[in-house]
C-alpha cells in the first residue's frame, strides 16, 4: 500500500505548476486588471499565443478572473466575447463567393473553416487549463438562463454544445458502481445531484447505496474527475413495485440480491445541468441493465418506478375546458375529490378517484398531445424513446407533497424488455406509436365508454 | 485486494454486449456481405439510426468488416466513402447564397453546419463503438499512405484530425510513471514503439525503467487504455553526457537519484502514427521537468541528448556543391577523411574529424536553412520551438550504424531553462533565432574564419 | 475502468464459499444446538480435523454460534471454553520430569510444546475463517470487562495478545493517509471512534480531514480490511497552539499547508479496544513526522495539543489532604475559586486561576507519582516514554465539559523533537527523569517558593 | 489518476528513514564490527532495548550484517546464534520444579514463557524491520541446508516455522489472478519460480497468461510484498487432458473460456523455499476451483495433468530384486524396451510398453508403501491428501527428458469432485485408502492375473 497517496500532485497540478511559471514569465499583470476588458484582452492573447505552457497559463488566468465576477458581470462579459470572437464575416463573405464560382470540396472545406467562429478555438484552448473542462461546464450553466434574450449567447450555447458533444462523446463515459466504499468526494455529489426523490444527508445515503438490495450507477468522464454526469438508482425486489414510499422507508427489511426478481430503476438524475442536451440517460440504463444480468441471473424484469410530472397540469387544463372530449361529466364530479388534501387516507374518496383517474392517465399518456404533436409528459418521452414500453399505471404512488402536486400521487412504471427495446423505439420514434400493455390501453378505452354510457354524452347538448 | 480483477467485465466489454445485442435485434445479416458496398450501406444506415444500440452494434459492425478487409481493399472503401459522404455541396451553394444575402451570424451558423461534410458525424458515430478510438487511429494510419495521390482522402485525413484534435484536447491527457512495477501490456508496448534508440526485449527494457537513476514517463488517454501516446526516456546524471554509449551500456553502475544534478531526456517518441499532427510532446517534457523538480529538488539541470538526423544529407549536399561558401577547401581535404568506415577509432582521423564537423555542424544548425527558409533538422525544430536552447555540439556521440549514416556520429545537447523557455520560444518563433550557448556561436564563426585564413579565400575582397 | 468493482468477491467472500460447501458436507446440523455445548463440541471437533475447507467451516459455524449469543452467555461460554483447552496438566507434569532429568534444550522445546494451552490453536484456527481475525478482537474484547472475577480468563486473555501481537507485528501495518478522497466504510469508522475529541457528523469530519492545513493519518491491518487499528489527527499551523478551541472551530480559515512551520497532533485514538496491551502509537507519530517533513520540508516544529485527563482528580486528593506539601494555603484559597463554574469568563477569576494552577500543573508532571511510583498522567507517559518533551502548559486550553472536569481546562504541549526523542526516550525509561522546557521547571520552583513566602511555613523548618 | 505513483514512499522506505534515524542516534559503530562477534553483541543489545525507532535500526543493522556475510559464515552465525539465545535452562528448572508441586495453570503459563527460547523474541524484533519478513525468509533457507548436522540449527529452525505458521496464518493470504496485466515485478517472479514445466522467457509467460484458455492464480501476502508464496496454472479445456506437450504449444489454438468444461491444474509451484512446512497449496487448489466455478459456470470438471516423480525409481528397485511379487517374468522382459532410448517415437515398443507400465503404476499408486508405510509419490499425497481422486494413467504424457527420467513418461490426472473431496479426504487421511477410477483398479488387478498366468507361478496352469 501506498504511504500517502493523497500526497502526489495530480495532473491537475502539475499543470497548474507549469501554468503558473509560464504565466510568472509571459506577462506581469494578469491580476492587475481583472475587469471583462482586460480579459477580452487575455482572450485575444491567448488565441494568438503558441507557446504551450503560456497558453494554459493564459487560459487559467481567463477562467480565474471569470470566476471571480458575479453572475451578471460573467454573463455581459460572455456576451461580448460571443460577439468579438464569433465567425469572420467579411472573410466568409469572400470565401462564400469563392466556393459558389467553384462549388468543389476544396472550397466546401475552406468555407467549412472560415465558417467557424473563434469562440470555438478559445473554448479549446479554455479546455487545456486544469480543471478546464469543469470550467466550461459551468460557463456553459451561467449562458443557460440568459440564451432567451441575447441571440449572441444563443449562439455561443451553439458552440459549448458542439464541443462537448465531442468530448464527452459516450466512448469516453465510464460506468462505475456507486456504494458505501466509494469515496466520499463522490458520495457527497450524489447527495446534492439527486433530483428526482432527494436524499437527506449521510444516513439516507447509506440507505440508498448500502443495503444488498439496492445499487446506484454513475457514469463519469476522465476530464470531470469525481463529477458524476449522471447516475440511476436501482432498487432489487421481487415484483414491480407500485409506490415509492415503501421502497425508500428506512425501517424496510432489505433482501438478499440473489432472491431478486426485478430491478427497478426509481431515479435518473442528471448532475450537471451544464451537460443538458448532450445526452446519456439512454445509455446508461442499458449497460446498467446488461451489468445486472451478468452479476444476478435470476433478474428477470427490468422496470422503472415514474414520476409523472405533467398530469396534474394536463388534467387542470381539461377540466377548466368546458368542452373537454376526455372527462366525462360524472368523471368531473368524481373528480372534486381531489380538493380534499387529505383524500388518499380516506378509503372511499380512495376508491372513486382511484376509478376516475386511471382511464384519464391512460389517456394522457396514449392520446393527448402538445401542441407541437408531441407526448406531453417528459419522463415518457424519455423511456418510451428509450424502447421501453408503458406496463402500469398506479394511482397512489407518490404522496409526498411534490408527488400529490404533480400528479395527483400517480407513478408508472415502464418496462425495459430487452428483446423488445428495439422495435418499441422504433414504433415510438418512427410512428410516434406509445407501446402500453393491454392493461393500460384498457383504462384508456374506458373513456370512450364513459361517454357512450353518460346519459349527458347522447347527442351532448351542453357540455 | 480483490480476488480476480481481470474477471470484470471492462466498459468495452459491456458496451459490446450491448452492441451484440442490438445487433441482433436490429438486421439479419451483418456478415452476409462484409463487402466493401455493404459496409457503405451499413454507413448509410448508421448516420439515420437514432437508437443508442443499435447505432453502436452497427458502428461495430462495420469496423469489423473493415478491419477483415486488406489494405488495398481498405483504402479503396474509404476512399468512396470518403466522397459518398462529403459535404452536401447543393446544399451549401444555397446556404452560401442565402448567407451572402443577409450576412449575419445565424446564417454563419447555418453555414457551419452545412459545410460540414457527413463524414464528420460518421467517424463520430463510429467511435460510440468499444474499442472505436483505437480503430479510428488505425483508420487514419491506412489512410496516411494513400493521402497524396487521392485528393478525397486528404480531405478525409482533415477530418480525422480534426476531431483527434478535440479528443485527444490535452486537458484530457494523463502522465504516468513508467517502471517495474508498470503492468506488462504496455511495457510491451514501449519495447514496440521505442523509435530512437531501439529496445532489445525485456531484459535491456528492465535497464531502461528499473535502475533508480532511470525514468520513463509517458501520456496515456483514457479511450486507448494501455496504448501510450508518446514518451520520454530520462537518465538521471551528474553531468551533461556527450555520448549514448554510457547512457545505455548493460554494464554501467547506476547511481543514486539523490545524488543526480542533471536530468537527460535521450529518447522521445511518438507511439501512435495515426496521431501525427496532434502534438504532445512539448507538453510532456515541460510537465517531466515540474515532476521531477517536485522529486528530486536537487536536480539542476535538463538536458537532451538528441540525434541530428539531417546533418549528414546537408553535408553531402554541401560537399556536392563546388560553390559551397560553408567547406572550405582545407575541411573538404579533411572531410575525405569520412570515408574510412572506422575513423572515430583512429585517433588522428577523430581528431581532424572533430575539429572539421564542430563548425559545419554549428553553421547547419545556425545558418542553414532549406528551401522552405525553415531550420532543417527536424529535431532541433522541436526542441527550439519548445523553448529549449542549443547547447553542446558532441562530435563522437553515437556510432551505431544508424548515429554514422544520419550524422556521422554527432549528437547534440538542447537544454531546458525553464527560466528561459518562453523567452527562447518567443525569439524562434517569431524572430526565428536559433538560441544557442556561446560555444556554439564561436564554432559556427569559425567557418568565416577558415574562409578568410584560405589561401583560395584571398581574391574574394567582399565576403 | 472496471466497471462495478463491488461485484467481485473478496477472498472473505470465497473463502464463505468454500467454508459454506464444506460445512454442508462435513457435518449436518451446524445449527441443530447453537448452545454452548454444542458450539464446545465444535471447538473439539475443529482441534482434530485435518481438511483445510471443513475446518475452515467449522471455524465459520462456532464464530456465528458464539455471535448469536448475548454477553453474559458469550463469557459464560469463554471462561469454559478456557478451562476446557487449558494445558494437559497431567502431560506437562510428565515432560516437566523428564526435563528435569535431562535437562538439555531438547527437553526444553518438548516443554514449551506441551505448555501450550490448547486454547492458542483452537484460536490460531478460528482466524482461518472469513472475517475471523476481526471475530476475534471482539471477542478479546468480551472477555476484558470480564477477566479480573475470572482466573481462567484471565489467563486466555494472555492467549489473545500473545497471538495478537504474532499477527498485528509491527512490519505487517500500513499506514495510511485518510481524506475526503477515503471510501466511506473508513470514514464512518473515523467518526465512531474517535476517542479524544468526539466528531459529531459528517459535516465536522470534512473540517477534519479535508482543509489543506488539516490531516489525518491512520494504521490499517490487511486482515482487518477497513477497520483502522490507530490514528492521529493533525493540524498544521504557523504556532503551538495553546487552545483546542480555535483548531476545531467550523468558521476558521484554512491556511495553505506550505505556509505552515508547525505540525499540531491533537488527538491520538486507539480504534480497536480489543487491541490493547499491541502498542502501535509509538510508531505511528513517528511515521507520521517523517511523512509530513517528506511532503512539506518548511516544517519545523512537531508538537501535540494534548489533554491532561489525571490533574483535576490528583488536584483533588492533594485539595483533601491538610497536610499537603503542595497547596499553600494561599494557593488553596485561590483555588476555591474553581467551584464558579463560569470562572474562565471572568477575567480576574482567570487571572487569579492561571497563576495558581500552572505551578500546581507543573508539579503534578514532575514531581507527582501514583502509588506505583510512576507519573500519574497517562497521556504524559505515552508521550514521555515515546521521547517527546513537555514544552508547555496552557491554562485555558479546553473549555468544553470534558476539559473543565478532567483537568479544570488545562493542556499541554509535547514536543517531538527528532534529535532528542532517543535521548528523551532513555531519560524517561531508564532514570525515570521527566524532560521539560526550562518554563514548565521555573513553574514547578515556585511551589517551593510559595512554601518559602508562606507565613504559615515559617516555623515549618526542614519538612 | 496519480502522476508518478512510483514516486511515493513505500511503508518500507519511511520505516527505513525512521530506522536510520534512529541509528544515527542510538549507536556509533553498527558498521564498525560486521564480524559475527558484533552481530551478535548488537542482537543482545536489541533483546534489551526498549525504544521503537532504536530497535528498528538495531534489527535493520543486524540484518543488513548478516546479509554482508557469505553462507558459511552466515550458517555459523545462525548456528551461535541458536545456542546463545536458547532457553534458559536455568531458569527452566526452576519453573518446572515449581510447577511439579503446584500442578496448576499458572505455573503452566509461567513455563510457557520460560521454555520459550530468546530466539523467538528475536526473530519477531527482526520482522520489524523493513523487509524484515522477506529477509527471515531467506534466512531460514540458509539454515535449510544445515540443520541434519547442527542439532541447534534444527532447534531454530522450528522457532522459523513457529513463527511463520502464525504470521503466515490462511486468514492473510490473498489470492490473486496473474495476468498480462499484471506488474512485471510479479510476472519476473512467476518465471523464476516455476518449477514444473520450466518458462522460458518472456514470450512462453505470455502464452501461460494471456490465452483467454489459460488462467495463473498465486497467493500473496502484505508482508512479501510482489513475493508470490505459491501459484498455480490452469488450462481450460474441453476434456481430461493426457499429455502436457499439446497444452504448452506454441503454436496451439486457444478457446474460448465460456466454451471450456474442464479445468486442468497442470502445474503448482511453491515460490518461498523458506516458507516450506508452512502449507499453502490446499487451500489454493479450492479457492481456485471456487473461482473459476463463479467466472465460468459451465466448467464441470476440475482435473490436474499431473508428474509421477517417484515411478522409474520404485520400479527400478523392484526390478533389482528378483523375488518381487510385482513384476512378473514376462513383464520383465518387456521392460527391458526401455533400455531404448527412442521407445515412445517406435509403434511396437509404445505398445508393448504402455501395456506393461499402467498395471505397474497403478499398483504403484494403490499397493506400494514406503518403508514408513506412506504412499510413495509426494505428488500423489499432495492431492489425495487434499481430497481427490486419482482418475487416470496417462502413458505418453511427458515426453522431456526431466519426464523420462523420473517416471518413464508417466503423467496422472486427479480429479477435484467437490462434492466427493470430504470423503476422499477422510478415506486417505483417515484409513489410509486411495481413492481412484474403477479404471485404475483394473489395472492394479492385472498384476495379480499377471502372476497367475505366468508358467512360474507354481501349479497356476493356464488361466
Amino acid at each position: 500500500m501506498r504511504l500517502t497517496e493523497a500526497a502526489i500532485p495530480t495532473i491537475s497540478e502539475v499543470l497548474r505548476a507549469v501554468a503558473d511559471r509560464g504565466r510568472a514569465l509571459a506577462w506581469h499583470s494578469a491580476t492587475a486588471g481583472t475587469g471583462g476588458d482586460h480579459l477580452l484582452e487575455l482572450a485575444e492573447q491567448l488565441l494568438s499565443e503558441r507557446g504551450e505552457a503560456t497558453s494554459i497559463a493564459l487560459s487559467l488566468s481567463i477562467l480565474r478572473g471569470y470566476d471571480a465576477l458575479d453572475l451578471p458581470a460573467r454573463r455581459g462579459w460572455l456576451s461580448r466575447l460571443a460577439v468579438r470572437f464569433g465567425p469572420d464575416l467579411a472573410a466568409l463573405k469572400e470565401t462564400a463567393q469563392i466556393f459558389l464560382q467553384r462549388s468543389d470540396e476544396d472550397a466546401a472545406t475552406r468555407l467549412l473553416k472560415v465558417a467557424e467562429p473563434r469562440r470555438q478555438e478559445l473554448l479549446r484552448r479554455f479546455n487545456h487549463a486544469p480543471g478546464g473542462t469543469h470550467a466550461l461546464v459551468r460557463m456553459r450553466e451561467d449562458i443557460m438562463g440568459a440564451v432567451a434574450c441575447d441571440p449572441a449567447l444563443a449562439a455561443f450555447e451553439g458552440d459549448f454544445v458542439h464541443l462537448f458533444t465531442s468530448w464527452f462523446n459516450r466512448g469516453f463515459l465510464q460506468l462505475r458502481r456507486i456504494d458505501w466504499t466509494t469515496p466520499a468526494t463522490i458520495l457527497e455529489k450524489i447527495i446534492r445531484y439527486e433530483a428526482v426523490h432527494a436524499i437527506d444527508g449521510w444516513d439516507e445515503l447509506r440507505r440508498r447505496i448500502d443495503p444488498p438490495d439496492r445499487r446506484l450507477y454513475a457514469f463519469l468522464h476522465p476530464a470531470l474527475g469525481d463529477e458524476p454526469l449522471i447516475f440511476v438508482e436501482v432498487a432489487l425486489t421481487t415484483e414491480m413495485p407500485s409506490a415509492i414510499g415503501p421502497l425508500l422507508a428506512a425501517d424496510r427489511s432489505p433482501i438478499d440480491a440473489a432472491a431478486a426478481t426485478t430491478a427497478v430503476f426509481y431515479s435518473i438524475s442528471n448532475a450537471q445541468r451544464g451537460l443538458s442536451g448532450v445526452a446519456f440517460g439512454n445509455l446508461l440504463i442499458k449497460q446498467v441493465v446488461e451489468e445486472l444480468r451478468r452479476e444476478l441471473p435470476r433478474l428477470t424484469q427490468f422496470t422503472t418506478l415514474s414520476p409523472v410530472p405533467g398530469f396534474a397540469a394536463w388534467l387542470r387544463d381539461e377540466c377548466a375546458n368546458p368542452a373537454s372530449r376526455v372527462i366525462a361529466p360524472q368523471a368531473r364530479r368524481r373528480l372534486a375529490l381531489l380538493a380534499h388534501a387529505n383524500w388518499p387516507r380516506r378509503a372511499a374518496a380512495r376508491d372513486i378517484l382511484q376509478r376516475a383517474l386511471l382511464p384519464l392517465a391512460a389517456h394522457y399518456f396514449l392520446h393527448a398531445r402538445s401542441s407541437s404533436g408531441r407526448v406531453i409528459d417528459p419522463v415518457a418521452r424519455f423511456h418510451l424513446g428509450n424502447g421501453a414500453r408503458l406496463e402500469r399505471i398506479n394511482p397512489i404512488g407518490d404522496l409526498s407533497a411534490a408527488g400529490m402536486r404533480q400528479s395527483h400521487g400517480l407513478m408508472v412504471n415502464y418496462l425495459y424488455d430487452l428483446n423488445q427495446v428495439a422495435a418499441n423505439h422504433e414504433a415510438f420514434v418512427g410512428y410516434d406509436e406509445v407501446v402500453t400493455s393491454a392493461e393500460v390501453r384498457r383504462h384508456a378505452r374506458s373513456i370512450v365508454r364513459q361517454f357512450a354510457r353518460e346519459p349527458s354524452a347522447k347527442g351532448s347538448p351542453k357540455s
